[in-house]
């Protein structure tokens, strides 16, 4: 135990994580529950807090102890000495930027999901363009400010601030497996599953009975209803104020039956990772997910490795049918299965299947790479978006809120967020063959019995919060880092498998 | 505009009303939405968050500020005058608290109210009473540390933060008058009201449709969704973010109609006061009530005599009886205002009729006097408890859930609270007359326009937020203070005409 670390936590720490825990929870009241008029009010006190919670971290007395701390590093413990390089972290992000943009930015932020929400609603693009624009801006001057390393660019910062240790380069290698291995597995595998019928699942679903089986399919996953709560909003996302309260959302459609399920099994795999980082991690700087990719890698393991497989569907199918009899009676289990996973080149990148979801990444990627390299403006968005969509996709947005206002990450400031999605998905397929190398890992999912998938992802993942960075928990569990072969094989063996038996 | 005061609102108070805004939010959310579990570790960053709460006020640069604009204070313009007088009062409550024992005290408030729920579904009173004792130590603490003019008490004190310019001698004197006028009155009313019929209040009703029933005459009485959510909670309570953010719970039960009903007209009637706040005064120190008390006059305004007067049923009682036409077809609008104004000795402060109303607040004034006073301790509530339900009311009650563990307010440290409910309901009697002088009142209800009350409650009260206090409220509007003989003659005339007629 350092002394002066000790003082740094429960002096000053602590501050930033009771500051950084009430902009969680207003953020999720704005999402899910505040008024609508409530917003301009609110953002104005949300920026202040920004401004609170920059300087708990950013100021002179941290950075003198931090000094002191760095000279007698060695004397720190394992979970000290993580908190410490995640406050380094912290300071190479925030100390550069001048405290009042990084209030600005916060206040505009607050605001800018209200704005693309109403854009979204009014199909309007140029609605949101301003507002793009000027987070665009935002992001690009701060990650101007913080670039040392020769050569790095803007949005390779960006890509490593959501996943550090990755950057352009990584990232183009990936997407370049991808592109060869999958695109023109993509089409052979269209024309085989061309025929397989799914209209049963866009039939009419009573909203009730769906959030009713959402809940069930919830708690089935492991999402424990004592530390969490699921609501509704716009778009579903994840967040949480500690291990012990962790939040989702969803969003129902009367006319599909799929998307609130694999979204409420996506958030509860995001969920499940912060429900078991370790107690002594919680509320510190090291207490959450390591990175959006290995988070990732959690929820879409959840949502398609698990959630899209036969085993998992065979004690639970005979209950959705018993919720929907009218609509799925006549539905076999292979049927149903074969359904969720058809793979059909669409416009929602949420309501992707799994096999052409990547290009929905591989779009964003391109276009925020792009937008911070300048060679495109934001209004050229829309028509890139659609040219884009007709070359790798073959679909044409009907609409703007079909198109390029579809997610809402861009309204939150999130740029260089999409690829982890992409590179999660991998990792999860890496993760899955490890797995079923070390338990008997279908024949758990057809007994019902995901415990023990769950309890070897808190060992090896997820009670280390971001003591462990993404490649080292590769290499700790499986002795191998980051491998994208895993994924294509994933995909290849489980398409082969569902369309040519 | 005086320039040292802008720069103390823009770089001090705007921290405060950023950090109390954050406080009340999490309080909402723990109230209503916070998973079981999650209580603890939220409680602690509550109790960071009230630290740094309390020390954007309290600090040397905003003492030296203060110092500086008393000596300009007649530059001030009349809302910044309002805001200064706020922050001297804050100054006076708050400077005094070593800002460890705030810290502490907040810490205990954020976990109390989760172990008084527990007390109370348990009905075990010895559950709470420890927190309940350190509740109060803090509370006598703090009051001992601002004891400056001598002779006051620390209950002078608590009783003064709700209502400001009220004390013990005051309260004594108004209760005094309640008891000498009412108490005879109640046993005459009692005695002519006692067959009644009211059965039909309790039968069986589908709580969906109570929620509709309730969320339709909030929005009736003024209550604007655009600026405020209703949710549900064990207790119903108002809070406000600001003036367009105003939030109320309600509770259901399934076997009486009119707690939920006449529970939303009362928060309805709390938040309609801080949604009419002015613009220009909301996200300030002087941007809230007035006074429990003059809050306490609007909310019971319009629940009782508003609410519960025949004008007011007239237009909408037709919609009440479609919605639950089995359990009130037979009954006619008369029976129906018979029923829900019939004295009742009873054992719930909540449910209590307006008439013994004020003998739930006299008994709970009386046993926070014998607390503070330390003629008796907190093992000795129980006993007080029901020997004062017993001689006052008549009643025994049956455990501690519908006894001393009935009320939330203890659990939060609201001492002194209790007299306003009392003294809210004689303010508003002395509103009623003085606008039955100046508009055609019962019209206006019949009619069911709401709007013109709502206005003028807009004018005359609610917009000056707390620039004006309770008597210079009352002396403005009516040309006279506090006077609770209003509110004899209101009882008497309405419950004469109700039960005599």
């Amino acid at each position: 135990m350092n002394q002066t670390f000790k003082k740094l936590e429960e002096e000053y720490l602590q501050k930033g994580q009771a500051l950084s825990m009430a902009l969680v929870v207003l953020e999720w009241d704005q999402a899910t529950e505040a008024p609508k008029e409530a917003n301009e009010n609110t953002s104005k006190m949300i920026g202040v807090l920004s401004d609170l919670y920059f300087h708990a971290y950013i100021n002179d007395e941290v950075k003198d102890m931090m000094k002191e701390i760095k000279q007698e590093q060695d004397t720190l413990d394992e979970r000290e000495a993580s908190i410490f390089r995640e406050l380094e972290l912290l300071y190479e992000e925030l100390e550069t930027i001048p405290p009042k943009e990084y209030a600005e930015y916060a206040e505009l932020t607050a605001l800018s999901t209200n704005i693309w929400q109403k854009a979204k609603e009014e199909k309007d693009f140029s609605k949101f363009a301003h507002t793009l624009e000027r987070l665009i801006n935002y992001k690009k001057k701060f990650a101007n400010y913080r670039k040392k390393e020769d050569g790095k660019t803007s949005y390779d910062i960006l890509l490593g601030d959501f996943e550090p240790g990755f950057d352009e380069k990584k990232f183009d290698d990936f997407f370049a497996v991808i592109k060869k291995e999958l695109v023109p597995f993509i089409q052979e595998i269209n024309e085989k599953a061309k025929n397989v019928e799914k209209s049963f699942n866009f039939k009419s679903f009573d909203v009730e009975k769906q959030k009713e089986f959402c809940h069930f399919i919830a708690e089935y996953i492991g999402f424990d209803f004592n530390k969490g709560v699921i609501k509704e909003s716009a778009h579903p996302f994840t967040t949480n104020l500690h291990n012990k309260d962790v939040r989702i959302t969803n969003h129902f459609y009367e006319n599909n039956l799929e998307s609130a399920i694999f979204s409420v099994i996506h958030e509860a795999g995001h969920a499940i990772y912060e429900m078991q980082v370790a107690d002594e991690l919680t509320l510190t700087l090291a207490g959450t997910g390591t990175s959006m990719g290995v988070h990732e890698s959690q929820s879409r393991l959840y949502e398609n490795i698990i959630g899209r497989s036969e085993a998992f569907w065979k004690p639970i199918y005979p209950k959705l049918v018993e919720s929907f009899k009218e609509q799925l009676k006549d539905v076999s289990l292979k049927q149903f299965v074969q359904a969720i996973n058809k793979p059909e080149c669409g416009l929602i990148r949420t309501e992707a299947d799994e096999l052409t979801y990547s290009l929905h990444i591989l779009i964003r990627y391109e276009i925020e790479k792009l937008l911070f390299e300048e060679k495109i403006k934001v209004s050229d968005i829309p028509s890139v978006w659609k040219e884009k969509y007709e070359n790798y996709l073959g679909v044409t947005p009907t609409d703007a809120a079909k198109g390029e206002l579809q997610d809402i990450h861009w309204a939150g400031g999130d740029f260089g967020y999409f690829p982890s999605y992409a590179l999660g998905s991998a990792i999860g397929a890496q993760i899955y063959y490890y797995m079923k190398e070390k338990m008997p890992f279908d024949a758990y999912l057809a007994e019902g019995n995901l415990k023990p998938i769950q309890e070897f992802l808190k060992e090896n993942i997820h009670k280390f919060g971001k003591t462990k960075k993404t490649n080292q928990i590769l290499f700790d569990m499986t002795g191998e880092e980051f491998n994208p072969m895993y994924y294509v094989k994933y995909l290849k063996e489980k398409y082969r498998m569902l369309y040519e038996g």
